[in-house]
């Protein structure tokens, strides 16, 4: 498997539907790198513009990598070595593209609209199992930016349950993402 | 469905495997109650038998129901609703039985041992389809005691993605094996 995945801090939307960059939250970091440990995500790029946020990024990786924590937590440790924080996503896909050779596929999610190149887990896992380069894009705050998902190759399905709601947390849409991609269970 | 959802914070092992009650995370009550919602759980139970953990509890839903969030975010709101807090385990099942007028099946869920009671998401998705009335426990901090795992009927097994590597938080861990039970998805 050759997938990667991307936390998207710019450009997303707010309340408003005004274009902005969110803040980090730490436990999104924590929880999607353990996701990504598990499902053998080769890298976990948190994408960022603000000098601040990625200096908080960064600290907070360098606890749990090289500071108390990766002495308290090893396995925290396994999970947060995956980061990366970058300033856009077009750096991310570069730097894909410099370590496999070749341009990833891009699939974002989206929590309400899939428009015209919608692809369904079935087919994004067939691509990642045939190991093509793959990079999964989040949306933090109110979702990706529309020029996000008009650049992307595919766009996967809103997250349904059994109602008609689908607000789940940013970490809590990845693990499900992941499981349905890459997850194996009886 | 009749589906229920238990959060345990006590009984649970601590990091030096002793047994515990665990604090009130805020980030599971919100994001176990909005995957609750998304796949149509009927209750979440947030076990607690701590006095000033169970006021923390309700003061977040409370904020959430009746205050200010409530005004901010009504999606929030119609996830908290899913919420009680209640002092025990055996409490929380009680009240299923009284709901429903029959007890629970009580599935727990364990990150590293099945035991000989272990149940495969495929069967414990029939029993839920069925219409069983059915309640999955989640342990906080390092996991549910071993009484509590002895006592429920069945034990589901533990996610596994592509790696040797099970620490997923109880968030995430949450949302994924809803998703195996309940989701339906191309």
């Amino acid at each position: 498997m050759r997938l990667y995945v991307g936390l998207v801090h710019y450009p997303v939307y707010n309340k408003n539907h005004e274009i902005v960059a969110s803040a980090i939250t730490p436990l999104d970091l924590h929880d999607i790198a353990r996701s990504a440990r598990t499902y053998d995500v080769r890298r976990f790029f948190v994408i960022t513009p603000l000098d601040d946020q990625q200096r908080l990024a960064k600290k907070i990786c360098d606890h749990w990598i090289k500071g108390y924590g990766a002495r308290y937590n090893r396995h925290r440790k396994e999970a947060i070595e995956l980061v990366s924080v970058v300033p856009s996503l077009e750096g991310a896909i570069k730097e894909i593209a410099r370590l496999e050779g070749e341009p990833p596929m891009v699939i974002a999610t989206d929590a309400s609209k899939q428009g015209d190149r919608g692809i369904s887990y079935k087919s994004a896992k067939t691509s990642i199992l045939e190991n093509r380069v793959v990079v999964l894009l989040f949306g933090t705050a109110w979702g990706l930016d529309r020029a996000v998902i008009n650049g992307a190759d595919y766009v996967l399905a809103p997250i349904f349950g059994k109602k008609d709601y689908n607000h789940l947390s940013v970490r809590t849409a990845a693990a499900i993402t992941l499981d349905r991609l890459v997850g194996d269970f009886e």
